[in-house]
C-alpha cells in the first residue's frame, strides 16, 4: 500500500557503528538531473585550490557522506548539478557505482605519472590496490607487481592482470624491494602504496627506481619511521593523494570504451533494504567490493 | 663456395633512386653487443640538448642512413653500444625491426600527452597514422577517430582498433572538424596530424578541444596558410616532433608485454637479397610496412 | 548639492565608438567586499575547464566589459566575491588597476615557461610587450630582446629593463631572427609575440631555439602564412593565450613585494569625469597606459 | 728557480683529515679548453638517466673530488670538454667558482617549482640555505622566510634579502610552522629544507601549503620519524635532490646578467698555498664560503 511503501529509503548514520534505515522525504529536484553518476566531493566556494584545478584540496569542499551529511545510500538524492555526470547508454548503474573506487586508482596513477611501458609496484591487493592495478594496466603499464599478505587476494590480483605477485611474510622491506627488482629485471618507475603500513612505505622507498615516484594512497599512523634520505638522494618523489579530482569524465570514458573490466571487482551485491547486512559483510573483509543496489528496479543480484 | 658467398651484403645508396646491393667488409665488433635493437640516432657530443634529455634535437646527432651514411640494411653493422638495446627473449627480430616506426607513434603520443580516457583524432591512415593509432589505444585513449582519403587504408585502421573512421573527399576542414565532434560527442583532447597536408593541419586546429594539443608529425610544405589565431585563443598548443627520443625502452617493454599487436603493420616481407624489389613495392604504396629480413636464418616470409 | 551629485557615475557603451557617462544606481553589496582588486572574468558554471584549473577557457565565463555588460568604469560595482582579491595595505589603487595588464604578461610568461637564466625575445613594445618584459625579468630571465617599429617605444623598453632592442624596418623575418641570435650569442629559449603581425609570428618561429616555446599574445588576422614545418621539426612549441587565469594572487604578491615597478607603465591619468578624453588619448596611441581614476578621493593625477 | 717552482700545485687527500699540498705533473690539454667553469659531475656512459636529462642520477657518473679522485684544487686540471662551460668576459674566476654552490640552490628551487609570487620557507641559513634564498628571490619569489639556530647567520640572511627570519630555540615543528604562516599571512607554496635535521623536515611537512612542495637538500640520518600522512593527505610532494644537473648554463647566464649578487657569499679568501689553513677555517664554521684562489695571478684576497 502507498502509505507503507518507502518513499525515500535512506541509510542514516546515528553514531559510530549505529546505522539505521529510515524513510526520508524525497528532495525537490532542480531543473535537470538525467541518468547520472555523482562525484561526491563538490567545493562550496571557488577558492585558490578550485581555481588551479585541485578542488579536492579546497577546505570548502562538501563531501557526501562525511558527517554530518547522511550520504547518498538512498533512493533519491539531490546534488550539485556541476558534479553530476551523464552516463552513456552502454554504462550500467552498477558500473556507474564503481566510478568512485576507480577514481582512486585513476588519481593515484595520474599523480604517479604512470604511462606506456612503465613497470609498477602496487603494495596491497585490497579494493584500492585492485583498482590501481586495473588502471595502471589500462594506462599502458608493461608490468605490474602486486604484494599482499593474503594468498587469496593475490590470486584475485593475478586474475585481474597482475604480471607478478609477492606474498609477504617475514621479509624485510629491503628484501621485498630486491624481490621486486628480480622479478621485473629492473626497479619499477612507480610504486603505489595502498596499505598504509610503515613497512610497505619503507619498501616503496627502497624499491622505486632513482628518479621515479612513490605514491601514498594508504592511510597509516600519524608518525612513521622511514629512510627518507634514501628517497631524497635518489630523487624518488613521494606524493600523497587526497581522494581525487578530475577523474569522473575519464572514468566514464574508460567504462564506455570497455577498456577496463571493473565487474570483477564486485564480489557481493545487496538491495538497499539489506544495507546493514552488506556493511557486516564488508567489515568482515569477506569480499572486495560490496555493492548496494539503491534502485529497486535494478536488483539483479 | 666460400669465396663467392656474401660476407656482409649491404644495400648502398649511390644517388637518388640509385640503390645497389654490395659486399662490404664485416666491421670489428666492440666488447659487447648481444641480441639487440638499434636506435639509429645517437649524438656525437653531450651538448645542451642531450643534457636536458632531448638528444634528438642535438645538431651533433649521427643518424644511421642519413647520407653520407649507408644505413644498416646489411648483415653486420657496428653501432654506439649506448644506443643498442637488448631484446628480451620473447621479442622476435621482426618485432624488433618495428620498434623504429613504433617509436614515431610513441613519441608523437607522448608529446601530445595522450592518456587514459582521451579522445584522439589521427589524420592519416598510412604507416605513421597506424602506429599512432595503436599507441594511443595502448596508452588508454578511450576513442580514436582516423581520417584518410583511402577507403582501404581506413578499413585497415578499423581492424587495428579505430573506433571511428572518416573518409575525406571534398569536405572543408571545418566540416571535417564538425564530423569528428559529431562522432565523439565532444571535441578530441588531442589531434595527431600524420599527413603534412595543409588542409589536415587546418582540420587539426578546428577540431581540437580548447586547451588541447595538436601534434604535427607529417612533413608538409615550407609555408602553410593556417588559422593560427583560432588555435591561439582556444589555447590549442601546436607541437612538432623531430624523429623521437627515449622511446626504445618503452617500445621494447610494450612488445615484451604484448600490449600492442604490431605484426598487423607488416604487409610484405622480402629477404635482403630482394631489397630493390622491396623498395619498388614500398614506392608503389601497395602495402603498409614492407619488411626486409637481413638475417638469412630468419626467413619466414 | 546632494540631489545633483552623481551617485554612481558610469561609462556606458551604447554602440561602437558611442561612449557616454551616465548616472547609474549604486548596486546592493553582498555580505563582504573590503579594499579589493577585481578579476574581470568569472565562470558562471563549474564546467570541465574550471575543474582542471583553466577557467579562462570556460564558455560559461562572464567577462566584465564584454558587451552586453557595461564594464566597471564606474564608482560602484558589484562582482562575484570569489573573484575579488583583497589588496594589501602597501598596494595602491593605481597599482591595483595595473594587475589586469600585468596578468597578461604573467600568463604569457607562465605559458612560455620563462624561468631563471632564460633568454627571451619579446615582439612588440606596446603595453602588452612592456608588461611581458617586466614580468620576464621578474621571473629571472637573463636577457630580453625587444623589437618594435617605433624608436620611442623601444627607448621606453630600454628604460624598463630591456637588455637589447631591435628597431624593425625592412628586414625579413629570417634577418630579424639572425640579429636576435647575434645580440644574445644564442637563440632565445622563449619568444613572446605581442603584435599579431604575420611577419612577427614568422620571426618568432625562425628565432626561437630548438625545443623552445613561441607564445602568441597578439591577435592577428584569421589566416596567416607561416613556416610551420620549421617550428615542427625543431620542436618549437606554439602556444596561444586567452586572457589569463590564476594570475591575480601572483600579481598582488609581486606588487606587495615591490619586485616589479609597474608605475612606469602609466603615461596618462584622468578622472572618471574625463573618461571620453582618456579614450581619445588612448586611441591616438600617444601613451602606453592611460589610467582612469574612478575613486574621487584618489585624484593625484 | 724554475726547477723548484711548483709546476701544478695540488691539494691531495691521503685519508680522512689528511690533506697535503703536492706537486703534480701538468696534464696534457685536449684540443680546446678557453676560460671555463667546470661542472664536476660528468657521466661516463650515456645510460637511461643521461638520455632523459637526469645525468646526475647516472650510476656511471664521474664526480671530481669524490675519492679516489683528487679533485681540482690545483693549478692545472683536465676535464671532459662537454662539461666545461665558457665564462663570459664579465664573469670573474671567483664568480665562476661560485657556480657550484649556486647550482645547488638553482636545482633545489627548480625541483620545488619556485616561480613568480611564491612564498618560500628556507630551513637553514648555512651556505646552501643562503644560495637557495638568493636563487628563490631571483626566480621571483615574493617573500622568503629563513629559519636557523644562529642569530648571526640569520642576520646575514636578512642582508642577503630574506623578508622574514625565525630564530629557532625550543619551538616544536608545529609551532615553527604556525610562526611561518603568521609572518607570511598564509602557508608557503614551497619549503626547502637545508639542514637535514629531523625536526626541520617535520617543520617542512607542517608548514607547506596543501598542494605545495617540500624539497629536501639537507642530508640527515638514515631513518627519520615524520608525519608522512600529514603531507600525503594534503598533497605536499616531498622531493629530494642529488647534487644538480643542467644548472651551469643557467648559473652563468645569471652571473653575466648580474641578476644575483653572489659575492656576499664569500667571507674568506686564501691562496692555494694556504689550502690547509682554509680548510681549518671552514671546519670551524667561522664563515659562509671559504674561497681558495688556484690561479696565482688572481690573488685579490
Amino acid at each position: 500500500m502507498a502509505a507503507t511503501k518507502p518513499e525515500n529509503l535512506t541509510l542514516v548514520v546515528h553514531g559510530p557503528g549505529d546505522l539505521r534505515l529510515e524513510n526520508y522525504p524525497i528532495p525537490e529536484p532542480g531543473p535537470n538531473g538525467d541518468r547520472v553518476a555523482i562525484e561526491p566531493g563538490a567545493p562550496r566556494e571557488t577558492d585558490e585550490f578550485c581555481k588551479i584545478g585541485r578542488y579536492n584540496l579546497s577546505p570548502s569542499i562538501f563531501f557526501c557522506a562525511t558527517p554530518p551529511d547522511d550520504g547518498n545510500l538512498c533512493r533519491f538524492y539531490k546534488h550539485n548539478a556541476d558534479f553530476c555526470y551523464k552516463l552513456p547508454d552502454n554504462v550500467t548503474f552498477e558500473e556507474g557505482a564503481l566510478i568512485e573506487p576507480l577514481s582512486v586508482g585513476i588519481y593515484a596513477c595520474r599523480r604517479a605519472g604512470v604511462t606506456l611501458g612503465h613497470r609498477v609496484l602496487v603494495c596491497g591487493a585490497g579494493p584500492i590496490g585492485m583498482v590501481t592495478l586495473l588502471v595502471a594496466k589500462a594506462m599502458g603499464a608493461a608490468q605490474v607487481v602486486v604484494t599482499d599478505l593474503s594468498a587469496s587476494r593475490l590470486s584475485r590480483a593475478t586474475e585481474a592482470g597482475a604480471d607478478f605477485i609477492i606474498q609477504i611474510s617475514k621479509e624485510s622491506p629491503q628484501e621485498v624491494a630486491k624481490k621486486v627488482e628480480g622479478l621485473l629485471g629492473c626497479k619499477p618507475e612507480v610504486t603505489i602504496e595502498c596499505t598504509g603500513a610503515e613497512s610497505a612505505i619503507q619498501t616503496g622507498i627502497y624499491a622505486t627506481r632513482s628518479g621515479g615516484t612513490l605514491v601514498l594512497v594508504g592511510m597509516g599512523p600519524e608518525m612513521v619511521s622511514v629512510p627518507l634520505v634514501h628517497a631524497a638522494i635518489r630523487e624518488v618523489d613521494i606524493k600523497g593523494v587526497f581522494r581525487y579530482c578530475n577523474t569522473w569524465p575519464m572514468a566514464i570514458a574508460m567504462l564506455a570504451s570497455k577498456s577496463v573490466n571493473v565487474k570483477s571487482l564486485v564480489t557481493h551485491r545487496f538491495p538497499l533494504e539489506k544495507a546493514l547486512e552488506a556493511f557486516e559483510t564488508s567489515k568482515k573483509g569477506l569480499g572486495l567490493k560490496v555493492m548496494l543496489k539503491c534502485d529497486p528496479s535494478d536488483q539483479n543480484l
